[in-house]
């Protein structure tokens, strides 16, 4: 038993030894679960069990270790390296996870994100400055109301148009009839602009329905996928990235992923979660609140993600930042200063409210960041 | 528009008008995800949109909120339902998911467990007293190491065997052949003791290899499945549970679910994460970490578990909860008040520990308990 090994920081609650204490039973916990005295010596001893790398302060009652696992525990399967990295130890307070190392071996088992950013670029004819999205909101509208609003958000110059991440196969409003509606509605409307927006429908769905819902959807001419891996597990998205019958680009929600890090103390920072899971998962765009809306998140949190999609990560693409929300005229400069040009701004409620013509409140937001395409 | 609601009790950190407008915003953010002057009149704002029903304090500085939902939005699927439960508010500070109340309409959309405390009972012929369950550890063993193990237990006389929940197909213990072992050596220790101690595998797995293990599992004599919801998705277990193809008992991990719970002023309460959408998502018995073990639930959060998993719910049968580690002699009398009979204690390195040999320590503990079958 040998071979590569993959690399997690943990921040860990606590004075130094009752940290350090900590580290060593996450060793344990995360591999072979027993306790130490029972651990046989050889290889589950010497490889098996987690290895404390590094062990340092941090800040007054944080310390972080860096624990090493033999890349082999994960088995190669994102469900079980999820379970090495953090699966029993999430029970604990006090504890959270800061980053991840991966390795050639094990990053090469995921196929990771198709498109990332310049992919998705070159399919929107897109190549500088950033991107602008809109959702197709509220629930309760019916395949022709949503049609509508997206044919004037696609002719308004948006780039790309998803469903809320709500919106599933409601009786009120079919998967099927909403998606092959607003699929043609963009059509339509690109035949009109002579640009290629994108339709990203929502394929969260009972865990058999997803491949059939992303078939459909491709079928009828989406231009991707919206998915919810809080929802779905995140082995569905990956899934959705590596199989070769589709051959769409993928935003990720995070919908029901907000207990992982609204704690400083236990879950996931920010950047790991948002970054790091995503583009192993196979996301193209990550989507999370944006600092300064109706969410909790921090400029700085914003920035570590933003940071964590486009970092390198062995021969994965950057993916876009997705940020959602919290964008008014006033903090344009900023948010380009934070994000740059490599940013996908997911803009929903704000341009539905700025005036009732959809179209004028898309071509007014593309104008404040710079875009005069 | 019309029909039937389920109802979602939210605890609310704030001062009273604080509170009650963060209901307000639960109940737009959960549905229609746009501001209220946005929201259309009609069936949208009458039906759709999220209504209080109730609100009320808790104690200082916490409020309750009961919030009704139009069944139909969840279009009647599990990841949907859990996104409308608490897909975006997940992500807001100060907000716990305290119960759901769910009516007949939504219930019976969705199979529940298959056999319940009863239908295990019935499977493993022991109709009295606390049932017992280990688990095969620690990783790095081979699949003939774990079969020996399986032996050893199932003749000391254990009703359950599951796999540790992080063994899965990693190349130096192969699912098939350890599936097939390990069931192969219980079938042949049921044939010494003439009881049916049955063996749990691990079928979690990439999203597409789940149904393919679990059927495997059940062609080689296995004789349940262990999954780990939060690292497949709930709905992955669901579709185990409703799967015609599949007749075997579910026991569901809760391996990554830790930060769902960890805060008291966010995510789920332990009664609704670890019994009530257990139940909800097919699963015959619930583990969760018991009091005074190495994780930090009190007594009375274990207490309120194992209220869950047994109130009535539509016509789903009551399951077992599954309360892991923490056990002493001196803890049991304790326990049994806590838990009563109808509960499944799980030992895993306390049986690896008490001696080397694991028959006699499974009986052992099974005379702690009281039983003498």
């Amino acid at each position: 038993m040998s071979g590569e090994r993959f690399r997690v920081t943990y921040h860990i609650c606590g004075d130094e030894s009752s940290a350090f204490e900590k580290a060593k039973d996450i060793c344990l916990e995360q591999t072979v679960e027993i306790s130490d005295e029972l651990v046989p010596d050889g290889p589950i001893r010497d490889w098996i069990l987690g290895q404390i790398e590094h062990f340092a302060p941090v800040r007054d009652g944080v310390f972080q270790a860096q624990i090493s696992y033999a890349a082999e525990t994960s088995a190669f399967e994102l469900p079980q390296l999820l379970n090495v990295i953090f699966g029993n130890t999430s029970i604990k307070a006090g504890i959270r996870v800061e980053n991840l190392e991966f390795g050639q071996e094990l990053l090469g088992k995921f196929s990771g994100p198709r498109f990332g950013i310049q992919g998705l670029r070159k399919v929107l004819g897109v190549h500088e400055k950033p991107l602008i999205c809109s959702a197709l909101k509220p629930m309760g509208q019916s395949p022709q109301e949503f049609a509508d609003n997206a044919y004037a958000f696609a002719v308004g110059g948006i780039d790309i148009i998803k469903d809320d991440h709500g919106l599933t196969d409601q009786s009120f409003c079919p998967y099927n009839e909403r998606v092959e509606a607003c699929a043609e509605a963009v059509d339509r409307a690109n035949r009109v602009t002579g640009k290629n927006c994108l339709y990203f429908p929502n394929v969260t769905a009972p865990v058999q329905e997803i491949f059939t819902r992303a078939r459909f959807a491709q079928d009828v001419g989406a231009g991707g996928f919206l998915i919810n891996p809080g929802l779905t597990g995140f082995d569905a998205m990956r899934a959705l990235a590596a199989d070769d019958a589709l051959n769409l680009p993928i935003m990720s929600h995070p919908a029901l992923l907000g207990s992982m890090v609204t704690s400083s103390k236990n879950g996931f920072a920010h950047a790991v979660l948002f970054g790091q899971l995503q583009r192993l998962a196979g996301a193209d765009a990550s989507v999370y609140p944006n600092y300064g809306g109706r969410f909790g998140f921090t400029r700085e949190e914003c920035a570590s993600i933003s940071q964590s999609c486009r970092m390198p990560m062995g021969s994965y693409p950057p993916i876009f930042p997705s940020p959602g929300g919290g964008m008014t005229m006033e903090k344009v400069t900023d948010m380009l200063t934070v994000y740059g040009n490599d940013v996908l701004f997911l803009m929903g409620g704000g341009l539905y409210g700025h005036s009732p013509d959809l179209t004028a409140n898309t071509r007014y937001f593309l104008s404040l960041i710079g875009r005069k395409d």
